[in-house]
């Protein structure tokens, strides 16, 4: 007699029905999806209602798609999952730079800078000085790092955020390190902002009592042959939201200092070196 | 100095900022969501490319639905997780006709006909006299019970798929009970199905080494004053896919007997009573 599908035996049950051919991984991934998904429901015993209004949420999120707009990316940083799955498989010793969230404005092929120049296109905001040093575990300079950087203007939008009305690139640049690992460019103190909170995850924020504001920064993805990748950002310390960003990015080492330099026009100075650790033999 | 978000402690991080504000339960709900959904990826170990892999997917299956199509349902129903809530909440003492799922093909307000009607509009498929009783867990007859009945046709469409091509309301009907209890109509023997598997579902279904087909069933949807609404089919035993239904809707008190009747226009008879549960007081 075949084992039909029972409240207890709810897991053993979809997972019996995998085939031999599948990919060991997906047999694997799904299985485990299965359990946790139905120990889940059972758990909180999900009544019907609920139900009903988990399907018409993630059909919503999966609506408001589109090329300029990943909801879902969204759903996956306002639970932590972005920065979870990024710690799994970004671990590294301990004095190296940590990854954090990608974030979804980040552009390919921004323009190649002169070391020192100026990303800051529109005029806008407080100017600010970032700089410091690419280097080795063993604190040796790495030559020929790239640094492809990028963040908000003074009013907390990317310039694909306002296409028109921001210069093209504005705030964005690629900046490749010489032999001393020095890197050296002027842009703005970041602002805080809010991630797009005007469709479900928004309203799931607005729900569970949390802001949608991501705390003040500056992203960087740094490159060097030989080395691991790493993606990040360097936050401003006193920023209101450091403590809540909407999608967990901020780590402890990813606290920059920002200095204030000058007030006649108010310049800051952000020093923050990397430490990038080789790719594994 | 705050908690940040770490691997280690990625669930607490993301469930401390939960709001004073956030209703009870679904406080409760999301906690344990994202305590279940930060222990599937940890379990697995999500490289990066598998979570983009279920990003694109779960923006696909969004995209792909409409007033026509639910594949969020779909991809509940083939995970087990759509009778795994309807389990829960619809359990019944022993001897009450069990539920199984809804599925995406009911439609509100079928004609009302009379004992003893033919629903099949059609002309196509092998004539079955679907007969019995609708009961109290006493065994006494339960009067005035309506039966909200439909299947698919010969080929394994419901009219609502094959709109122009199928007579209206082709197999479906509505049926009252008399002060007997008693119920009998005609239709077809039902026939196995697929689900629909042109999408990420159907997909999946095949990267599975699942397929995508529903053994043959005759849906019930039974109401009376009084009692608990039964939501449910009733299966033909010899189907070949009786052992793998697609959507894990088969339990054993629901395999119904069909019986050979005649074999000069070959006739079916399936006798199957309902016990149904009185609502609690």
């Amino acid at each position: 007699m075949p084992q039909y599908f029972s409240e207890t035996g709810s897991v053993e049950a979809v997972n019996a029905r995998m085939g031999e051919d599948a990919s060991p991984r997906l047999a694997q991934v799904m299985a485990s999806l299965v359990g946790h998904l139905h120990a889940f429901i059972k758990d909180v015993q999900l009544t019907q209602e609920e139900w009903a209004c988990a399907i018409d949420f993630l059909t919503r999120t999966g609506q408001l798609c589109s090329e300029q707009r990943q909801e879902f990316i969204l759903l996956s940083d306002t639970l932590g999952v972005s920065m979870l799955v990024d710690a799994i498989n970004n671990r590294r010793p301990s004095g190296a730079t940590e990854n954090t969230v990608l974030g979804p404005f980040h552009v390919a092929g921004a323009p190649r800078r002169e070391m020192g120049a100026n990303i800051s296109a529109d005029g806008k905001g407080e100017s600010c000085l970032f700089e410091g040093r690419v280097l080795d575990p063993d604190g040796k300079p790495i030559q020929g790092a790239r640094l492809d950087v990028w963040s908000d203007n003074a009013d907390g939008y990317y310039d694909v955020q306002q296409p028109g009305a921001q210069p093209r690139w504005n705030n964005r640049g690629i900046f490749e390190t010489g032999a001393d690992g020095c890197y050296r460019f002027r842009g703005i103190k970041p602002v805080s902002y809010p991630i797009p909170h005007d469709g479900p995850v928004g309203k799931m924020l607005a729900a569970l009592g949390r802001h949608p504001y991501r705390p003040a920064h500056m992203h960087f993805i740094v490159t060097a042959p030989g080395f691991q990748t790493v993606v990040t950002h360097t936050f401003v310390g006193d920023d209101p939201y450091i403590a809540s960003d909407a999608v967990f990015g901020v780590k402890d080492a990813l606290v920059a200092p920002f200095q204030k330099v000058s007030d006649g026009e108010t310049l800051w100075r952000s020093p923050f070196d990397f430490v990038l650790v080789p790719v594994s033999p």
